[in-house]
């Protein structure tokens, strides 16, 4: 039986993450059916999020989104963000969150490449979740990232 | 069948944003019902918007709000923000938040100009939400905005 | 048939706002009926409205408070008004929050005109919301404010 | 039949202030019988009290912290806060929180007066609550304070 | 019959709190179980540890977290910690949060030492929470510490 994974994103961002944590899915696993759901902003993704969950099925979803660099922008990410955990604590099922700051690149070219490498692990993230739970608990406490590099574990 | 759309706005705002949401609305479709309600200001609209939802039987709902300039204002923005968060998830629908800040224009001409101009571009997104959500997705990440020109996808 | 009205207050104001509310509650209509909840401090008025709805039947709550002026008091008033919009969303009924910050006022001889006015013009909106909504549609984005001048609507 | 008061403390804080409560409780009123819950720290307060209401019964708490004086700190009490609001609200029940913060006092000689102090006028306000609301009512817009000196009414 | 105790860390933490609760918990008594569940970030443990609760059947929850030192992560930490308090008020059970923040310590080797540390003694509170309750009441205002050394009751 195949497992239905959400995929929420915006018309807002400037990068199709979601094309990239798609691909990446797919290329993981046949075992899952994606459900696609494009909102305006990121405010709109957490109820968004709820529907794929409780209309749709999903058993887990990724929610998409790029906050813009100025101070309005941090709060509504910071909205969006516990939109989010509420509808997770209301539905027992995971939301990956995968949100990019467009002041976290330096340019263009390198925001969309974070962005995009950013929903690639995330969506690896979404696969151990489902499938292996085990690969987690070995890597805990070992400093991963989704994005850029991974810190690692601190040195004792 | 005829899907009604609520609309809330406020006193407290400046410029009468609804009537310019419900014009684009009606001009794109005869397939809705407008049901407006007014009230005092921005922090009322949570509970308005959750009433026409659940007393009125809306689909979908507009909040329109203009928060004042300063930093007293901002939060009540933010708290009001979070409580239309909280209704979506308490009702599985979506309600559009369409506010414009007092100093994102630079005098009470383009503040009237921008306050109805996203206020129609988010009754698009309504429309979209409601009748074409293929559109939706096909603009994901292409950086769109509501009210100033859109920035556009990220140049790779 | 009558309908109850909630008036919630503190004894950490310093204006006794409660009276000036009912006072024009009472000179507008006699169609309600009044039911007064004092506590101690602003974060006692959330359950305090949400007990006089659901244990009093009240169909509408004011919620009247005066934060001070130190940077404790504003967070304890966000935390107030939090809990006043969660409030309402568990109801379906409105809270007209009420609050006058002491730092808006000059000295206490405009503190103590301020929380009356505000008090007062909030208590007609109370009125409009329960017995004439089209007053309230009729003044969207007219720039109206409680206790100083409106502003008034832009000028385009 | 007695009324159930719960007290909610935790070893964090560095003054017993539950003791004080509780005797200054147990002096105004033999009606009562006094539940202690301690946890380790203020954000293990909101639970605990809403355990003290619903598994075991108490009418109203009282929720004693002291958060220390860093930034940190301060979100923790925001988020203890947060939490006793929302305990509140989905009990209908009062949680009188009694939070003295560090930075409060100038050494620990009056931090240690300020929280017990603080803690035994809550109390009072916890008997009120239970058994003379006139009391308060008459307390309206007073300018009472709970520890240092009321500030009064404001003058007119 | 034996307790389960929820163990929910990340991957994202660059120390293996876990593991050095877990060894502290199973020191102390052998009555409980331990359940594990390892995420990929703090924003991920409120719903992992409402799980556990709910239907791992955990009768109390450690929930392990290390923020990073940047602004963005301290807004993380503090939705977690949100996601976290509701999590709690919607089960009624203790959910131990243990974060270090990465600034909290001079260097790679007192974070670790920290983080353990701070892990095994909160372990103790989970053991005391369910086994030994008058331990903390003994112990109420005496200014306990997790990781770094106790403050002490404050000189009267």
């Amino acid at each position: 039986m195949t497992i239905k994974v959400g995929i929420a994103d915006t018309t807002f961002a400037r990068v199709d993450m979601a094309s990239a944590a798609i691909k990446k899915l797919n290329e993981m696993t046949s075992k899952i059916k994606i459900i696609r759901y494009t909102v305006p902003g990121m405010k709109d993704l957490p109820v968004a999020c709820k529907k794929l969950i409780e209309e749709e099925g999903c058993e887990i979803v990724m929610a998409l989104g790029m906050p813009g660099g100025k101070d309005k922008d941090k709060v509504c990410a910071h909205e969006a963000s516990q939109g989010l955990m509420m509808a997770q604590l209301m539905t027992n099922k995971h939301i990956i969150e995968v949100f990019v700051h467009e002041d976290e690149a330096k340019d263009e070219k390198e925001l969309a490449w974070l962005a995009k490498r950013r929903a690639e692990e995330h969506a690896e993230n979404v696969y151990y979740l489902l499938f292996n739970q085990k690969f987690l608990e070995k890597n805990a406490g070992k400093g991963l990232r989704q994005g850029f590099e991974d810190v690692g574990a601190a040195r004792e």
